[in-house]
């Protein structure tokens, strides 16, 4: 039987059709004075996706990579952070301060708990840093911590010059993130999440505060990810490195579509979805694994008795519908579904529907309906 | 009037259809069974490609990416390396030791000249080094180094141990490269040269002596290009970081194209359209500039009262056809044609035939057809 085929994870995610066939055009050159008005047009949609004056620094590479160059760019071996780990992506950007000689203190939290203000005027109380880092929106165990009061909570502090250093991978253009008005000095992202592309390119932007840093940093120990190579290129509107010219081009389609949404029709229609979903999997006797809950993608506890090999297999092959399981010490007890990006209020349901009818498969005790009724009850608001 | 596109530039070079319509399909997730029994036909692929045994890794990257991972990951901040400095991206890889506290003898050769084993025998004759750092196929001067004697003069010598570090990023897929029977210690090379995708990824493979050298380098401050972590991930036919994975599938397309017409068959192709160019030129009374001519580009003199704007214009504006200038100190002495890659015989005679057309337009004394009777007495050969 037909059954299109729908990726739900948290990246990559699904890509518009229109950026899809930008991909498929003849290679052009990057050289030209067509792609630098391209860029620039490009660098302006992220400055307003980000919310910020600053560049926005496209790399060619993986969230990891622009996660690196931020670190490791405004951090000078010796020097302090204060590491939020609270999931996977947490812990990996402690391992780069690690790899680097940053020193560093982890404030672990539990999976599936959220960061807030109060915790790091705690722990700035206590000692001196010269930056936090964390992940705004944790894809792991989708949940998202409290940046605005972070930012605050610096501020206010011993250290208010410390910087805030902010994975906004799964969170910038997905929910709102105010890079300039909340006051973040380093903000990340990865282009296969909120921004609509497949994954080959990352972004990083810092505030005046970071930048300084950036440029005091003498000894850093970095070629393709030194900024300030990336700086002295984009004053001519270019890139250091050959980029990957046809993602840059496609990122155009797609950010056209967020500026022509408005970022903050984007952001509704993420918070929207991912509130219809929560309801859906309530309103079927689901529980939700976080404690506060992103709105970019959701994270729900098996059942007992349903394993992830069988659920996310059936939804695989029957429906083929492609959703994440658990990452690490979660994995086979959470599954998770994203809302970011391109998807709309049919995609919710859809995804709501087929748990329904997957679970009821596997001899759990669902009504089929009870879960889609919930979830468009909140879609509602939407039309 | 209807002009078709040409991407005459050396690097990006045009894509394959088939290949370009790979990457509109809808994205697809990587961590799946399906993508991992594609990326172990990519593997051996490209273990094909390069003429080895080793892995060969994919980054998702520039060049220039794969280049400081190669250098880095095998040499030791306090190791010694013999650059040599003959074009522009050979300079670049200089740097790289500079920036990573690598010690460098730089052997600078002028622009055009190639690097021989006698060369390189002298220098190591003359003092010790770990590694000697090269670019087989220089782009920037289109000048081909004798990279076969360059490995013989290094087992010859007093440290028959040292690395032979390549730069294949414009000959790998393009003319002979024998990693394992030359024994080359680390081969790099891109997306966007002799396979056929566009930019974006890039590639490193180690020999054996190579790889050791990685595992006793303890101190690398390296976490995106760090390699060991490169290596795990291989085991379970991954990548560490969310890879650029639509562009790997279109990989799979471009590399089936070079398996089926065999690289010997690729290498006789790219050799014969670069032959034929050249004997193009001269016919039309031009002259080239590299003392060695690589078969992957052709640099050429402009002729005395021609300049790089008028011409390249000309081809762009009038014939929609795109080929590169000089960089650096030959900006505007000469231009550069590629034969690397998606290039077949009628795309070699397009390109001298329209290069006839614009130097007659400009004023130089040409006699249309000279060129093109000459590129299509070689061009013979292949049928």
């Amino acid at each position: 039987m037909l059954m299109k085929y729908r990726l739900y994870t948290p990246g990559p995610t699904s890509v518009p059709e229109a950026t899809l066939l930008e991909l498929a055009k003849p290679v052009h050159h990057h050289r030209t004075g067509e792609f630098r008005t391209m860029f620039a047009e490009i660098q302006s949609a992220l400055q307003y996706v980000y919310q910020t004056k600053q560049t926005v620094y496209t790399i060619t590479g993986s969230g990891t990579a622009a996660a690196e160059a931020g670190i490791v760019n405004s951090l000078a071996p010796g020097q302090k952070a204060l590491c939020i780990t609270n999931g996977k992506f947490a812990e990996r950007w402690a391992k780069v301060c690690s790899q680097f000689g940053i020193e560093h203190k982890d404030l672990k939290l539990e999976y599936g708990v959220a960061a807030t203000g109060e915790m790091v005027a705690k722990e700035f109380a206590a000692a001196k840093y010269d930056a936090v880092i964390l992940v705004h929106s944790e894809t792991s165990t989708a949940t998202v911590s409290d940046l605005e009061s972070i930012c605050k909570a610096v501020r206010a502090s011993s250290s208010p010059e410390a910087l805030v250093i902010v994975d906004g991978i799964t969170s910038i253009g997905a929910i709102p993130f105010k890079m300039d008005e909340w006051g973040v000095d380093v903000a990340i992202t990865g282009s296969q999440k909120a921004l609509m592309l497949p994954p080959g390119l990352a972004f990083v932007a810092f505030s005046p505060r970071a930048w300084k840093a950036v440029e005091a940093n003498k000894n850093l120990r970095e070629f393709y990810l030194d900024m300030k190579a990336y700086a002295k290129s984009i004053a001519d509107g270019d890139t250091p490195y050959t980029p990957a010219n046809t993602l840059i081009e496609a990122l155009g389609v797609s950010l056209k579509m967020i500026k022509e949404e408005t970022i903050e029709g984007v952001w509704k229609r993420t918070s929207t979805i991912a509130e219809a979903f929560r309801q859906g999997m309530l309103g079927m006797g689901l529980k939700l694994f976080s404690q506060r809950p992103a709105d970019s993608v959701s994270a729900v506890y098996y059942p007992e008795g349903i394993s992830d090999k069988d659920f996310r297999g059936t939804l695989k092959k029957t429906h083929n519908i492609h959703i994440a399981g658990g990452q690490g010490t979660m994995e086979g007890k959470i599954f998770r579904v994203n809302h970011m990006g391109y998807t709309d209020a049919y995609d919710c349901l859809a995804a709501v529907a087929s748990i329904e009818f997957t679970l009821k498969k596997l001899g759990y005790n669902v009504q089929i309906g009870s879960g889609v009724a919930a979830a468009q009850k909140v879609l509602a608001k939407l039309f």
